[in-house]
């Protein structure tokens, strides 16, 4: 399940008001062991909006030369490593990988993990680095196998890509103010039935993540009178990538009407599988339905 | 899977042409150890259809009083009883278990038939006799507990009627002519691409039995150039009642047109579950598909 | 197109607060010609919500005996009657007639009202009552046709039921307060292009009134970047009860998206055709569409 | 309404066994005033097939220097001419044009074309040809605008087409044989009643053609119990390039089912308005639908 993002307790406004040492020990952690991020970004300040001050984080990373890029990507550490294991990294990314699973993987898939290390370091000369609030672990591994067939450039670059990620969402979750970076994604359902020609209450759905080993349930809820659940499936978080079920309970509800159908419902659980791509998308849906007949989409 | 129903080598206009021992001889194991069952129909021959020799033959049982017809009923073997078991009932009734496989049970289950077929006998004097080629092991079950709460004189008239549907197939298996009984159902798909505007070919398509104990694969195939397999998913027997799953593999068909998708992609295998409430019925159940929506019904 | 309901002035603490005479004096023009009905109501006071207060004057209204019941309709003027025509007649009724021109009706079409108004009286002893702003014209006539065939107790109810609804927006129109009685209906759409998994931007809608004698114009709009108009097409007001086209401009919109289709689109213009039943209600009227296929349903 | 395309008297084993003058002689009038083009392809008999011979009678014209194809497209009459309203044409094109009601045209329509004809002849010095019979007047208007911005390549390779198509029907209707050229449309419905889960049967449909000036009733019909109609709503004949509507009844449909339903009911008439590009194509348009939605696609 998504990590709910908090929201950060420092004020933008603040934050505007510190000089320069104050405000790198402000944004201490958002960037590990690199205060000269904070530093240089700080020349740029005041900043009108969260989003701002991210970009100008960002782009003092992509400022530096190539061989200052590595070292800043390698000081991160590896997944599911064992630094990870031990609690031996910074707070912030224990909690991260702590979300996946990944401080307390079965042995063998942490060797897998180990083996992947290991095959990325020898290739790239630094460790992977990926968003891990933003995947499932199936799309992480996924991810893991593609990038090791980047070339070293693109992989570079798709590492700071990454960190772009993760620092939005320790930047959200420090500071407040206009303008925050979009890290939250949001996926809602609406069952309407198009057999009596309004909303679908009552209808229990549940959602699960499904990976290469089965599926795992995530959620459950009752649609309301509005034929929607009474909040977002998932919501206040980056969706993870991946693949999910959705099941409705049509059969129920439509015995529940007290509808003359055969014993053995055409409908019964209706399942919609479908995959996440876009962490800070919205997706939205739904099913509209009748005992003999339904159709779903991707809508927002 | 459902048996094929194999077309009888006997033709009405020959059967029509009998004498009454020659006539009754000639349709030996369609009413197990009731001769007097076509004896008493003889009496309406010769038969414009085979529908009509049919209703005569079951009109024949129905004239009965009602101790004759339990009389009747009890000469059935039970469901997966001992004789079954031993091979020692009716060759017909052999085959017609044996395609459930309720020759074969675990032992665990084998006790449950044990149970269910001592407190039918106990509760109504009679046999559970249920046309087995018309079910899914689960749905026989269920219909096995659904009928013991019958009081007597509806669980005789469904024990007629379900003798009506396993007569009508063994007649349609030793007698051809006009006017047949319709003992096949069909089960059928299509593929509708309403992206590119046409019939989607090359899609894989599973159909899966699926019970409580899990799925199982009856039937793979791919569309061809029309968006329909080759052949009829089920068809040239009665569909079994029960719950089914069809799989279409539509993110390789998708990603094979070479649309520009997500890595992750929205829809990918798409399942569609429903139930089968008549045997004999026809069930067509399209798929009309984009990359990023579908809709299904019970169409015919 | 309707009229917007204009919000009161007056508070309902206010209200409240006032001596019977002040109350009285306050509610003028919400049930023309009868101050009692204000006067009884007032025993009620004071209201927690103004649904609550207009209740309060529709029970005044129907604890009457009939004979009084029938004198209260009957003091109301003829739809597009001659004292209509003159502006004879109390002012709020004006406006409400004035809104689907029966203030200015060709001389054939006020020759028919004539000869209904005069049926209707010959029939029942009493004017035809109705709540002219939930109506569109046709639909009006509709009403006014099939009324006549009600016995009078019938009519009788039918009028105090539409006086209800008049005096329901007149109320919301001079109150303001906590719990408005509902007045306004919703028409809205909403355009998703499944082809690309969006919402569909810039596509021009047109909102048309049908008639028997053509279709008008109501709303033109285009979708926004949520494939919404920035506005409900109707809101604000009750909606018309009648019918309606909304026209989709789905040929520009894909040729805009450089789709390559045939100089001969499959689809241009859709028109979605339906009808308005509950002028309260919220009508949500959405198109899901390829270049292909759609789909559409009522929704809220 | 597409004109039926009448089978050919003649077998292509008989044209097979003819001589050369014979052969030229039997095919006289599918290529107007060029014999010489039966006589080049005489070379190539026998032929397999009809679609063979077709193929080699517009290679034997496509083979000719360009100004010997200039010349045999001038020899074609002008559309709805001087020459075609005097019926001093062939008889094939006089049949061909009237099926669009070319030779009565009003006299301002007439005039038009009387305007395109001639800057059709002073840009490329040959006559506008076109397979009338695969064209809606409005269709018809639209290319003859269209391909005066051709170039005089295109524009020659363009009419070269067209005679291909006049040809093949010509052909078609003059011989018989395996391999006909596809030469037939199929415009075809289905109404699928989702909310019983069956085909709708009694429901009318009605066929039009949309032009500029309106449209115009072609087929009306009603659904069998298989929810099609008993025909194919065009068939037997090219399908007209042009815009087309169906209207389905379904208001009355659910109204005959005893559906409870508001009296204005929120689906009455449903028009379905959509363009046919490929004559020779099958489009299947069907309706799923219940009295709250309904969805179409271009099927086949």
């Amino acid at each position: 399940m998504s990590d709910p993002v908090s929201p950060g307790s420092l004020s933008l406004g603040t934050l505007n008001g510190l000089d320069r040492a104050a405000f790198t020990a402000a944004l201490d952690g958002v960037f590990e062991h690199a205060p000269w991020v904070a530093e240089a970004a700080f020349a740029h300040a005041p900043f009108d909006t969260v989003s701002a001050l991210h970009q100008a984080l960002m782009a003092a990373v992509w400022a530096r030369p190539e061989a200052e890029r590595v070292a800043f990507v390698a000081a991160h550490p590896d997944l599911a490593g064992k630094a990870a294991r031990a609690g031996a990294i910074a707070p912030a990314s224990v909690s991260e990988q702590a979300g996946l699973g990944l401080d307390r993987l079965p042995d063998e898939e942490y060797a897998r993990f180990e083996r992947l290390n290991a095959a990325h370091r020898a290739r790239f000369g630094f460790p992977f680095v990926i968003c891990v609030r933003r995947q499932t672990r199936d799309a992480l591994l996924d991810a893991f196998e593609a990038r090791l067939a980047h070339d070293r450039g693109a992989e570079l670059a798709a590492a700071l890509v990454e960190i772009g990620h993760i620092t939005a969402l320790r930047l959200v979750e420090k500071v407040h103010g206009p303008g925050m970076p979009r890290v939250h994604g949001r996926l809602s359902t609406h069952v309407l039935d198009t057999h009596k020609g309004g909303p679908a209450q009552g209808v229990r759905v549940e959602l699960y993540e499904v990976g290469a080993s089965g599926r795992a349930l995530l959620r459950a809820a009752a649609t309301n009178e509005d034929g929607r659940t009474d909040a977002p499936l998932i919501g206040g978080a980056p969706l993870r990538i991946g693949r999910y079920e959705l099941v409705f309970h049509i059969g129920a509800y439509f015995k529940a009407r007290g509808l003359d159908l055969p014993g053995t419902a055409f409908l019964d659980d209706v399942p919609i599988r479908f995959g996440i791509a876009e962490p800070e998308g919205h997706y939205h849906v739904p099913l509209a339905v009748t005992p003999w007949s339904y159709s779903t989409y991707r809508g927002s």
